[in-house]
């Protein structure tokens, strides 16, 4: 499959990798075509790799991922165009934290919204899917590395098919958990929880470590 | 030990039920000397139980909880007294859920502080310790009713001292594994948690259920 990937830091270069690697062809995208790393990257990644601007990635891409910082993320798609996003799934990973006030970061949507409603309200004939924002971006592409894989990540988002793509890449890249949280506004629910992650990244002294639902 | 309970629903009289349960003299405290709900629950509970109001409660006990609703708790400890709480344990439970605009509920406090954090700098001389809020009451108090009650909580507080005593309840009422995250100010990690556990419990259809960290 064809996938563009917006965002060339740790996130979307780990992602890209990935994808990669199960027979995908990426393009990632920054604000510039010639974005240093992002050539890096493309060089390293092998032939099915490439890069270019936000718009050339969305527009590449048969489903595209969103792996920006969230302060920067809703100006990235305008960039990328709603044209090149149109009809297409947007995989959000990113998160809104507001470094602005120092650490720990806040929320800069509050809790009666979320980053990833107001992606989806920004690109209304796009399918965003919130998926694997609870995690560190090395245990995204591989959960096999924490707990022997045995833990849990959720897709929220309004359109069931596109959560059932989401869902497939999720289960190549290894995870077997995948919980369904339901609509878009359930973003709410996985971007709050990462005031959470953050203090068990401090207590735990480790980001390589996620939550296991149990009954 | 002599406890102090604030608050007459189903989280305070529970709480109340298992403490009388482990031997603990309880007073439930309320706005009146003669709420109904909490004299049927001295009556049902037995000898070592009794009420009062919130100054009462707090007065009475070596150590106190506060299970009242979020949105009074501020208001309650005013009206429980900083002199009657002073220099004792405020265990914390309570989140800072708003419902006035519908459900699913906002928090009031937003992502910058915490009611656990309110609650400490209006009692400056006690000792708040944030605990058990991000599960249902049932499992609060009976944590092997959840995959064999191994599953995580958490304390946050500033007072080490306090937070130890506070553990040795948690491990009273079964629970193995409890995580210190730090200072008071990491309630805002567990309080910002509850937007993902309403979106959970909706999503597994039961509130008996909590997150077991892997590494």
């Amino acid at each position: 499959m064809k996938i563009g990937i917006l965002g060339t830091g740790m996130v979307g270069s780990t992602i890209g990798s990935k994808l990669i690697a199960l027979g995908h062809e990426v393009r990632l995208g920054s604000r510039t075509a010639d974005n240093e790393k992002a050539a890096a990257w493309a060089t390293a990644a092998g032939p099915k790799a490439s890069h270019g601007t936000f718009a050339d990635a969305a527009a590449f891409g048969e489903i595209a991922w969103n792996c920006t910082q969230g302060a920067a993320s809703l100006e990235v798609v305008r960039g990328a165009g709603s044209a090149n996003l149109k009809g297409k799934v947007l995989v959000d990973v990113s998160n809104p934290l507001d470094f602005s006030k120092g650490m720990p970061p806040t929320l800069f949507t509050g809790s009666s919204d979320s980053l990833g409603e107001q992606l989806q309200r920004e690109l209304p004939e796009t399918k965003v899917v919130k998926a694997l924002n609870t995690i560190n971006c090395n245990v995204m592409v591989d959960p096999a590395r924490v707990n022997g894989g045995d833990h849990d990540t959720f897709v929220s988002g309004n359109d069931a098919g596109a959560k059932g793509k989401v869902v497939e890449i999720l289960r190549g890249f290894g995870w077997k958990n995948v919980i369904d949280l339901g609509d878009i506004t359930t973003s709410r629910g996985t971007e709050s929880y990462l005031m959470l992650w953050l203090r068990l990244w401090g207590a735990l002294g480790t980001p390589d470590f996620n939550v296991k639902i149990v009954r």
